[in-house]
């Protein structure tokens, strides 16, 4: 089987966490370091990477987060916060970090750039934010592997009131809306109702389409 | 470094496919096993994979794909086609389907089921789509890191006209919209501008924010 396989049987949505058993640095960075290297649209990392350590704040997001015991079990909260818009500031940087980090220009990709600039921030602000969002999956799945990798348990997490969150972090100010909450810690085993069963997903047959 | 960051290392957006190097079965599955085992909201796997070898489908497919050389250049196009809503059908079905394999009916679980019901068939079809949409997403993480692994490049593609690829491969008919292609090959180093060109991420001071 492939470790990859392995990886995504291994893991499931822990229900509940060991209040007292935070993850450690060293199992904490590959799975930031796993967010931060994943694809995204024309390479633009649209979302930032919250880390929540602070009890104080971690008890505040709870209730606004159907009160999930996983949020403030868990040592780390991470928020998944992606760009409320595309703006000609943001697309500039992503390219110049790119031209500073190659060492050069090329004329492919500032037309390229040119290209988004003429066509992101004219749309809505709304169309972007969801554009955008969707890249923060894409790092999500990222970091479901990377946790597991580390057998660190991670939760993500829906199911809260994002413009709460969004207050509670100061979200707004950073031009950033909450859109995912992945809570890392350890499986308690005791209490969570689904830790012993089985993973289910639709068969390949009704998964899978040939053409 | 840990297995999951070097593979994230190990890949890129090929630009270039070699043209007749199939990837061979033995390698595609594990692929298509990890988007099917991959995280979904409330397990609902909310979307397909088409698999397209048809050379006539991806030859059609190329024009509305921005004319990208990947698209009929790879072994294996995959098409991940998201729900185009959220029905009382689509949400038993997969509730059903847990029931089943578990063996047997769980309280909570049923509670949820009606709380789903109650809640997404009514939303519009739009914001139920854009949500299943965000699920294929986390899918495509896991396909990158499992294609990866198998040395398989995979070149993810927002880049293309949705409807025109809906009618080529009759998605409309199965309740299903096309969100992200992902052409299956290996790099053709030879031609492809980007092989040798340094990753450029934000930086973590830059990605991630400490609360």
């Amino acid at each position: 089987m492939s470790q990859i396989t392995h990886l995504l049987n291994w893991r499931y949505a822990a229900k509940k966490l060991q209040a007292n058993n935070a993850v450690p640095d060293d199992k904490l960075e590959p799975i930031l370091e796993a967010i931060r290297l994943s694809a995204s649209s024309s390479g633009l990392q649209p979302y930032q990477v919250l880390v929540v350590t602070d009890p104080e704040l971690k008890a505040q997001i709870r209730p606004v987060a159907w009160n999930q015991s996983q949020v403030t079990d868990c040592s780390h909260l991470l928020v998944f916060a992606a760009w409320d818009n595309y703006t000609a500031e943001r697309i500039n940087s992503m390219f110049d970090l790119v031209n500073e980090q190659r060492g050069f220009k090329n004329e492919g990709w500032e037309a390229y750039r040119q290209q988004l600039l003429n066509h992101y921030p004219q749309r809505p602000a709304e169309q972007n934010f969801e554009h955008a969002a969707r890249q923060a999956y894409i790092g999500l799945g990222s970091a479901l592997l990377a946790a597991a990798e580390q057998q660190v348990d991670a939760t993500p997490m829906e199911g809260f009131e994002p413009e709460k969150v969004d207050a509670i972090l100061g979200l707004a100010e950073l031009g950033l809306k909450s859109v995912l909450l992945l809570p890392l810690g350890y499986r308690e085993v005791e209490g969570d109702w689904l830790v012993n069963l089985k993973k289910v997903r639709r068969s390949k047959a009704d998964f899978v389409i040939q053409r």
